[in-house]
């Protein structure tokens, strides 16, 4: 950490905040500039998070230095997180897809979009059975029921289950049915939420808050490995900005960014981010080719019945396409299926 | 809802569209312009949310003109909604401040932070028992115990006490000691938290989120108010944008739309809005004048000393100093200390 | 300057950035922690902002210490700046009020909106000639003629003139019609316009663009004071957020951030800031509140047949309504009209 | 335009709502539901732009329906602008790569730069004359002795030029040197300069403003093309968020998005985008997968010594590198080098 001071701060008011780094166990480093002072502190900033010095007199800011997570970041640990659940790999040099259905609405549905997503190359189903929905009035999803047609599917078409966890209280009557536990991009801060996950086997697939920056991401993740369970895969699913077109603004940045500071897998959720079915596939696509372990794609076999995101949703042709341009992208980067 | 057909949409997909609204049991009204048709449709809007129409062939953009909330909405209820717990009115012609620490750190700086804020004239005690905190590693909050001093200082100053809820499940063992639940920015879309909400008597102080729309924020009141519990208050608390200098920016302006839209109290939190104490009374103020219900303020014995914010805690001092210039321009503006 | 080494940095890779540091003529002040280094340099920063040594392997991060702008801070000068204009008073405890139509439409308008806005208080008369329109086919302003026609009102009500300048080359032609020369949000970094700007006597309203910062706004004006000119008003006009039930987001908080910052004068601009004629009131007295010099509001003698954002402009009545109670603030706050 | 009224709008406000469309010469078309009334009104949208009806009593809202911009649309030319240039096409199905140093710093730089740029497979060569600072203590560039090294570099090794124009009186000047005439994102809405270059026979690169919509974009470009030059090209630079870990956060998003909404070719500029030289690569490949006709990339022979944005240069061996990619990429998308 380094506490700068402001120009005019006077020698007591400087040598009051040394005194209490001193106090706090750190050692102070300070460096007497012409207009101002700096004082270097290195050593475990978390006291200081906890003791700010900011509220000193004559401080004019305190500037961190130190990474506010460990476990998540790759300073802790060089090599590429691969998390393998039933032999599918997350993460390093393979790319998962995960494709579904926004909401389980019937057991028909579901398993007809299991078949076609496995057959044309995805590997995880994805589908909704207890919704976040914004309005109270909007379709809440079909609960246990919706679980059990879709563990139902993907067992007969050999695929994993990705499905979203609202509450620490419903984990255990998930569990049996999911591989991964889906954290929203509204739970992304529900700490409540992400310590109970600690303490789970499954996989936990973490989505961005609509205003988090990657370091935000990094620490809920932190709070889930602190907590007990390594295996995160963080997710983008598009920021909010002053934009319209788009629902979202699906951040490919953030791929290469939580690739430098992260271990961690990171895959890219296009539906939701753009809300916009033409866009799907250029920004999935995209979000390969900047780096990232894998998508999560809306597919339904009947966008316009859907009872929840039709307009983002894929046909299941449009997947088919999709698919296959993604097999030879990651041919072409010697990257393989997970 | 009004569908905006695409220039060269064929007539087969309007008649698709217009028979597909008819289906819905909506009556659909289209205007046939030289370059475009629009199709008027009024009524039940929910059944369009829930049905898109958005992903038929030649549909370019469907636009809502409903308001997404009801029970939240200023034409559902014309005159503000006042709540009156034990005396103290919140909403309408009054104003309420809630003061006290970030946390609960120990018994007797609740005490007196609770004596100083009331002698000040605060109505409402704050403090957290049981903290959100961006990072595992920073101070979690006493939980109980911190409950139970709050309370128990509240009761010996004759104060109201408001304090966050962070799961559905610790409602139970909270109302007990508070008055007044808070839902967290992190946890504004939190929904099985705000339904579960929805059963309590208490009021419920509902913080937005950092990237949330004034529809956002309504829209998760409404989830409060469908659910049971019409005693909900909004809270501005800062959003995000790209300015550095503040943590966050309170964006004063959703106070006067909050009450064009909005039977329901809103009130201003300056204090995590801005981060800097220096910055607290100035905003805490033009929130007042903007027509703010109420404020929430952080004051601290010992700013230096404080486990977490304290960098944005008041000392008694200035906390007194703001008081007397709310009560002044209240007197101006004939408002009451509620 | 900080220079954040990365932990694992080797030796040399320090070593060479210590004698860059040193080769640029500045003074390096390493700290050896256990997990990294940091270099403290303390010196003319400039030099490290042309010569960046983020770019050397090894280095992390680099983080400026010193602000980036020295003409426009408090700290280069302590005391308000106020810029007196034929008697009216702009800064220190001064208020100003600048009203009067979006655009110049035609003779009798532009008087009968001086004579109103002058007689409910106002010292200053806003008006645009050469209009900044996003889209090429609206109203362009009616360019000189409508100069002459503000300026003789102005001269027969006895106020100033502030109008918009959208190059520099215009700058000569405007001059002797205008006491204050507007520069739009959009142009706040045409740096040709400011350096232009710097060369003139006329005072220059500088308004914040819609993604900068309270330190790109200072910036932006050090340019005009180091070309030459100290006469810089800076407005805040609304910054652009995810909101969209007003037009732009007005941030109060930058009142009282750039009055710690900087010792020129800010005034708010809440008709633009909101696009909404039933929020420039309460906006425009937070904005008072919250320590402004000065308010720009818009004040059209019928806005339903205005050319150019009526749907923001107060009717006269509305505008009179303001002023009386923008008198009384500011007699509670022993502040005077400018 | 739709025009909706308010639920408790009067007979009488709505009949004088009617009136003023048919006045306009405008056809109304209410449509009367149970709760509310809606206006549709198809016609031309540039008379309700100039003549608000939000003003009138008992309107809600307004909603657009046409696009605002005409020229620009893909609606107004459904096949894609293809730019040919000395030979070099832009747009269509080819791929340019615009690569150079930030500023042009002396004459030796820019004909090594040019020289690797060229044996790499870029055919047009950037670089700053004329630079717009944030600073006014920053380095402001050569000016016109920079363009003519400029010019003589590219005329050796046969490539074209590309150089940012900053105020419409500097164009004459810059004819002779360049190519295409860069429009920087600070000045995307300094719509004296978009209408003088409306006047010149050169291709203009229009880069998005940090806080622009698509749409914005697409106006701004239409200005040019309404002012009589159809040769504009897009560029995606970055736009403004809360994520500080990169400088800006480029909006792939937006590729897919004007190439939808408009005919003109649009490029990205990963090097201002993200600030950082390790993201260039990975964000440049992106856009070109997501559509984007081509790429600006800074590359300089010594990021070290950069009088400008070192950090996010590339090495000479890091652009060829990228090249080898891009190619590959383009091959396989079966796209052409242009």
């Amino acid at each position: 950490m380094v506490i700068i001071m402001k120009n005019d701060a006077t020698k007591e008011q400087i040598e009051k905040v040394i005194a209490r780094v001193i106090e706090l166990g750190l050692k102070p480093h300070p460096v007497y500039g012409e207009e101002k002072v700096i004082i270097g502190v290195i050593g475990n900033e978390d006291i200081l998070r906890a003791h700010p010095v900011e509220v000193y007199e004559g401080v004019e800011e305190v500037k961190s230095i130190a990474k506010p997570f460990k476990f998540a970041s790759r300073e802790f640990k060089k090599e590429d997180t691969v998390i393998e659940i039933k032999g599918v790999k997350i993460g390093g040099n393979n790319f998962v897809m995960m494709a579904g259905p926004c909401s389980i609405e019937n057991e028909e549905m579901i398993f007809e979009t299991a078949r076609v997503c496995k057959e044309a190359g995805a590997q995880i189903l994805r589908g909704g059975a207890f919704k976040p929905r914004t309005s109270p009035y909007d379709f809440q999803g079909l609960g246990e029921q919706g679980l059990k047609f879709m563990k139902a599917a993907a067992d007969k078409y050999n695929m994993l289950v990705v499905t979203e966890v609202m509450d620490a209280k419903d984990i255990e009557l998930m569990e049996p049915y999911a591989d991964i536990l889906q954290v929203g991009a509204r739970n992304m801060q529900n700490f409540t939420l992400l310590k109970a996950l600690g303490n789970t086997k499954k996989a936990i697939l973490l989505k961005r808050g609509m205003s988090a920056t990657v370091k935000d991401l990094l620490m809920a993740a932190e709070y889930i490995i602190a907590s007990g369970n390594p295996n995160v895969i963080l997710c983008e699913r598009g920021i909010r900005t002053f934009e319209t077109y788009t629902r979202n603004t699906v951040d490919i940045n953030i791929i290469p960014s939580a690739i430098e500071l992260s271990h961690l897998p990171i895959i890219i959720d296009a539906s939701h981010g753009t809300g916009k079915r033409s866009l799907v596939a250029p920004i999935t696509l995209a979000g390969l080719v900047a780096g990232a372990h894998g998508a999560m794609v809306e597919v339904h076999p009947c966008p316009e019945c859907a009872l929840s995101d039709g307009p983002q949703s894929l046909r299941f042709g449009e997947f088919d396409e999709l698919m296959r341009k993604v097999r030879k992208y990651l041919e072409f980067e010697e990257r393989v299926m997970g």
